[in-house]
């Protein structure tokens, strides 16, 4: 009685508002168009794109990023992101955040035997801890040391803690030292584009100077990667910055709309009008297919329709005449949160189904 | 060089903490006593049970719903939850909302070959549809006409509108009317028992009138369905309502521990410490493994640590001193949305795991 898994061929070729909803749609001008723009910003620039995996967690669309150039590599949230690229085939990984507990240490040494998997660092028992695991799987980790720049989240200070961790990792055997990770992920929606410029060239600096003292004191630091979406401009014309980690430009959501317009929309949840009268209409996606924590979300070609809330199913939505039955595309605040609750991607060009992409990693893998 | 999937037999009979992490863990004995503490309540009482699917989405909690007694069934958000339920052998699921389209209504027919599902219903077209789907498949549908008691989502108004829509699923060949569905879903957390008695009881009247009106027309309605785990003392009581739709009594979560405290929290997410030092914490586990629309969530035992914020995958927690590698349980401010990012939860009683159980309808199911 379980209904069947979706199929590809009975929606191929079909309009996107054929599909059952909630549906994750992408709309594929959009997606090569932002694939393209920022393929062609680093191919006048000195740094490489690492493309963020944890903004879709999809396989094949970090295989197409990879495919638009001038990259380096891909980046990843947490070690289990990076199984599921290796399982795909990527072969060089960054974690931009660090792995801890003997089991995950052993995952991520066997994982590179298979590729190049860095993790970051920012502490003395964990660099211990990743240097048993890959001495014991014959391997050699690359790890980035991570520098807070003022998120106060992982990180160590910049300056002499950095560099203390830099002579451990030197000293640890089955570890390679290959440089810093910063990201300035306080700064990167700050919507003032001058300001950010500001704030960010400031916060970075201390990692240009990290930079320097590691180097003097024979510790080279090949690879500086941090940055996003709403800084790659700033971050990504910085000397000392050898790689920048956006992820949301690929499919863009409400909230980054403001600060990068120059990625459009490819984002949109279908969804059904369930109940309409009374001077609103409900739709059948809430909390549960979307996420909110940068807002309510925006209704895709109608300005005067205003969400009121979201709840775990449903959106209601004020001033909205919709009939019941109706397909609306909802875009969501916030799109890697949303991604994270989708198990496929429906690929559309012109208002055609066009094809269907897993998203491998979605929901709270180990 | 993707990684195995977790097995039980590798971690029954070890300490909870021996998972990796994020992972979502239940307290058996808490569980029991939430389990057995209403369904004792409703063993005194005319209404039943009628537990809610949604707020854990996993069939063989459902199932250890229904063995704990006194329920009538089981509810659920939407029909790719009651295909779940039904593949895994509950025989009599509602739906607490709209089933809206073609394709979704001859679903919702074909299931009803292999079990009583009945859906609610709030239009005249949408009957249309349900009854014209129930006729092919050669089933009857049953439906509940759901009243707007003031949550302004889905439902009718009281009174006259909704005679009206049950003289027109009367006149529908392959309908049966069954009754009633009202939710007082803006008053279940209302944080002062005697204020929530009062407006609840104020705004469940309408129903009970409705009811009569129904009834004058020779309309019977043998169900009326509503209520929820905050407010199943108050809407169990009332004369006129048969079931109480109640979730998170089972699992619970740091919001409803304020309104319903004879239940114990029987739902943590085990994390682990990444990062410590400088005042703060950070455990390995965010927006995309806890729900946070009810606010931060708590630190088990650890009454001093303040969570700061939540990122996509880091939970910041000041004043907390936890080493690297240390594994702490959190209790999310909303169970029903965290259970939705999990793919499993992993049962275990006085620390060691004893079960592990999937997840079946997590994520955003079409």
């Amino acid at each position: 009685m379980k209904s069947m898994p979706l199929q590809l061929e009975s929606y191929l070729g079909k309009p996107v508002e054929a599909l059952p909803t909630p549906a994750l749609i992408v709309d594929a001008d959009a997606l090569e168009h932002n694939l393209a723009c920022l393929a062609g910003y680093f191919a006048r620039r000195k740094a490489r794109l690492r493309p963020h995996f944890k903004s879709h967690k999809c396989v094949t669309l970090a295989r197409r990023q990879l495919a638009a150039g001038n990259t380096a590599g891909i980046t990843c949230a947490k070690l289990s992101e990076a199984e599921v690229l290796v399982a795909g085939g990527v072969k060089d990984v960054l974690i931009a955040n660090q792995v801890v507990g003997k089991p995950k240490a052993e995952r991520l040494a066997v994982l590179n035997h298979a590729a190049t998997v860095r993790a970051a660092v920012d502490g003395a028992e964990n660099v211990e801890e990743l240097g048993a695991a890959a001495v014991a799987a014959g391997v050699a980790i690359g790890v980035l040391i991570e520098i807070d720049v003022g998120m106060r989240r992982c990180g160590v200070p910049p300056g002499e803690p950095a560099l203390a961790l830099a002579r451990k990792i030197a000293a640890t055997p089955g570890l390679r030292l290959d440089g810093l990770q910063a990201y300035e992920g306080h700064l990167v929606t700050c919507p003032d584009f001058e300001e950010r410029r500001a704030r960010v060239t400031d916060a970075m600096q201390p990692v240009a100077a990290t930079r320097r003292l590691l180097e003097a004191a024979g510790l080279p630091c090949p690879i500086v990667s941090g940055g996003g979406t709403g800084t790659y401009e700033i971050t990504g014309n910085l000397p000392h910055f050898d790689e920048i980690q956006a992820g949301s430009y690929a499919l863009m959501d409400c909230a980054y709309a403001k600060v990068s317009p120059m990625f459009h929309n490819a984002l949109f949840v279908l969804a059904t009008i369930l109940s309409s009268g009374r001077g609103f209409a409900v739709a059948d996606v809430g909390l549960k297919g979307m996420g909110n924590e940068f807002g309510l979300p925006v209704i895709a070609g109608h300005p005067e329709a205003r969400p009121r809330s979201i709840a775990e199913e449903h959106l209601p939505i004020d001033n909205f005449g919709a009939a019941v039955g109706e397909k609306i595309r909802i875009i969501p605040s916030h799109g890697c949160t949303t991604c994270n609750l989708h198990r496929r991607m429906w690929i559309f060009r012109r208002g055609m189904i066009e094809d269907m992409w897993p998203i491998e990693a979605s929901g709270c893998l180990e």
